[in-house]
């Protein structure tokens, strides 16, 4: 029998990033590729305390709940986005998801008619980029700099394109490992105010900063009314995937329409774990743990960063990350990364080309580093491997020219 | 600010079960609203074990898994399925979700155009109503009688309509409580079969049969090339819905389109809860709780029964339960359920009207009840309270004519 998909179907494509992890976990492969937390690090027994302490509250804690989420987990997300001088929200403000993933598909949903405008940096988190494809919403791309969107830029293609709303990952980017400016997070809330623009603000790593020595707001804690910035989170980073646990808090309006997708698509979502959370929270030192992530993560960075500098590689750039888990490399022009990726894996590394993270035609010659799920001995090895991979491409395409 | 939202919204409401159960979940009404299990059934103890054996597999067990869920639960449930003589599917023609909703939910969205046909029955599960008029699919319901969809009007659609699907709960329906004849199930899959268009088997409610003295095959048993039929199912109501766990499966192209929408939606379901179910269908008697949940509610769907018969009702017809959830009750003509639904409520007794479950303009003097979710004494004590209040309504009504 011949099936017929909706025409929606033909902006779905299986991600690349998830495709290659398919392949290189089950062989021998070092993977600098998925966005994946270190296992060694995850609080197993704080988890499984926090299950133990959910199941002591009875069979109630097995039942349906509403579908906005576990309320004590919400309030308590509102007293922790607090810290981050977020204060704008009320807990009916705030609904629980599957993963940070679904709050940035149920605002699609609610949002997107075919052909409306959103904008974002570029490159910018390619799962997004195919939720809003698959909307059929029209993604644009605004010029950035280290420190963020550029004003004119971002000012031109808002009264030329009048999008719906603009898409950022201002806290050490996936894939640019950036950090905006508090400067350029002000900008770009202010026009959002000025010309009725909705920001979706996507901060999954914003915990993990290297340094204190600077603090980042994030956009939604200079709206203080609450109006114009959609903000999502994640325990993905922090806790643990698993239990697939993200919120999105902003306008209610928006929120309870989203809620009301929200119920179209899956009623609710786990709740055991939305509990098993918030005793998490409550009983564990969850920043204590993150602490301890930093310090790792961080380590594992330089390690990273010494091997990349050893190997001074002719025509290479990267900007140092301040946090997050991610190294952005352009390499030489010469070098196309989704060819050489082949090579990279025979050889026994992979990373993820950079190519699907642009909107529209994007750099051949980037690419993305994960360091947070790889051992010491495996990022030098893997390390040397690759750097020994783009020496040898680059120096066989310069004789090749 | 003024939000604008996209036009697929104007389809999405709160679902009148939801929204009745949040405003009588905190009085104290006895509600036969909900499709909700009972808590006090929930096997806790096993569940507590089987997260007790998830942990023991290690951090692993924490992280990110691929999209289609955890291969040993897949495998299971196909076993588990073959029970039921579904035969004709591989592990990687199955998919876990978040319930059976997020089935319902992905294959719509991968699916349905704006103006695309789905056939169903009528009253049907009101919330797969609001899925695919979400995603602007007409919806065109086919006559039944208490048998399944009638062959006559079934073909005649079919021809008229040319739909993309047939969307049927062929095992104890919701809201109607039917079951279908083994030769209405052969009798639409042979004209899926010779038209082309895909059933969509919803089976949430199969296991919880009362008697064992017929044998109802899932409409996907005779499939035997599985080319025609999705069917989906959950562990919400055998085991608990706070894990949200639900599976379809189907043709091996449709099941790979809604893994990559499914991706997009929200990477992967909670894989921590796949796993522990995984260990509760390996080392828990499931069947001997299901057997249990069986014996208890035939027998609060007998004490509604006997209520039911002792109140005499005039002009009230239904068909008793074989098993399933819900009792399908409609009252004397005069009767609007949604106009006494205040006023029942007001009494201490809630249920959920049943024009909601139509499409189109359905009758006026339907109801649903749910015998699952009340004990005995409050079985007794709320149906006392609900037939007095039809009762007197009913008088009144022919008074005032």
């Amino acid at each position: 029998m011949k099936y017929a998909f909706a025409k929606r179907v033909r902006h779905l494509q299986s991600s690349a990033v998830r495709d290659i992890l398919k392949v290189v976990s089950k062989g021998n492969v070092i993977s600098f590729a998925g966005g994946l937390p270190d296992d060694d690090l995850f609080p197993l027994e704080g988890i499984r305390e926090a299950f133990e302490e959910t199941f002591k509250s009875g069979k109630k804690s097995l039942q349906y709940i509403e579908t906005e989420g576990f309320l004590p987990l919400r309030d308590l997300l509102i007293d922790r986005m607090s810290r981050k001088d977020i204060t704008s929200y009320h807990s009916d403000e705030i609904l629980l998801t599957t993963g940070s993933q679904q709050a940035i598909d149920l605002f699609s949903r609610v949002t997107f008619n075919p052909g409306d405008i959103i904008l974002t940096e570029n490159p910018t988190y390619l799962a997004a980029l195919q939720v809003f494809e698959s909307y059929e919403a029209k993604v644009v791309p605004v010029e950035s700099d280290e420190h963020g969107m550029i004003e004119a830029d971002l000012v031109k293609k808002i009264k030329k394109y009048k999008p719906k709303c603009i898409y950022v990952v201002p806290t050490f980017s996936n894939p640019a490992g950036k950090v905006w400016s508090n400067e350029r997070r002000k900008m770009v809330l202010k026009l959002a105010q000025k010309y009725h623009v909705i920001i979706f603000e996507d901060d999954p790593y914003g915990d993990i900063q290297f340094n204190k020595d600077e603090t980042y707001y994030p956009i939604a804690s200079f709206d203080k009314e609450g109006t114009h910035v959609l903000y999502t989170s994640t325990f993905s980073k922090t806790a643990v995937p698993a239990l697939r646990t993200g919120w999105i808090a902003g306008p209610h309006q928006i929120i309870r329409i989203m809620s009301q997708a929200k119920q179209a698509n899956d009623l609710h979502s786990n709740s055991l774990s939305q509990q098993a959370l918030y005793h998490l929270c409550t009983n564990y030192d969850l920043d204590g743990h993150i602490r301890n992530l930093i310090e790792v993560y961080h380590s594992r960075m330089n390690i990273m960063l010494h091997e990349l500098e050893k190997a001074n590689l002719p025509g290479m750039s990267y900007v140092v990350p301040k946090g997050g888990m991610f190294f952005w490399i352009e390499l030489d022009e010469s070098i196309d990364t989704t060819e050489l990726l082949k090579t990279a894996v025979e050889r026994g590394v992979a990373y993820v080309p950079g190519a699907p993270f642009y909107v529209g035609k994007g750099k051949k010659n980037a690419l993305r580093l994960n360091y947070t799920h790889s051992t010491p001995e495996k990022l030098e090895t893997g390390m040397k491997i690759l750097t020994d991979v783009i020496k040898e491409h680059t120096s066989l395409k310069e004789v090749v020219r």
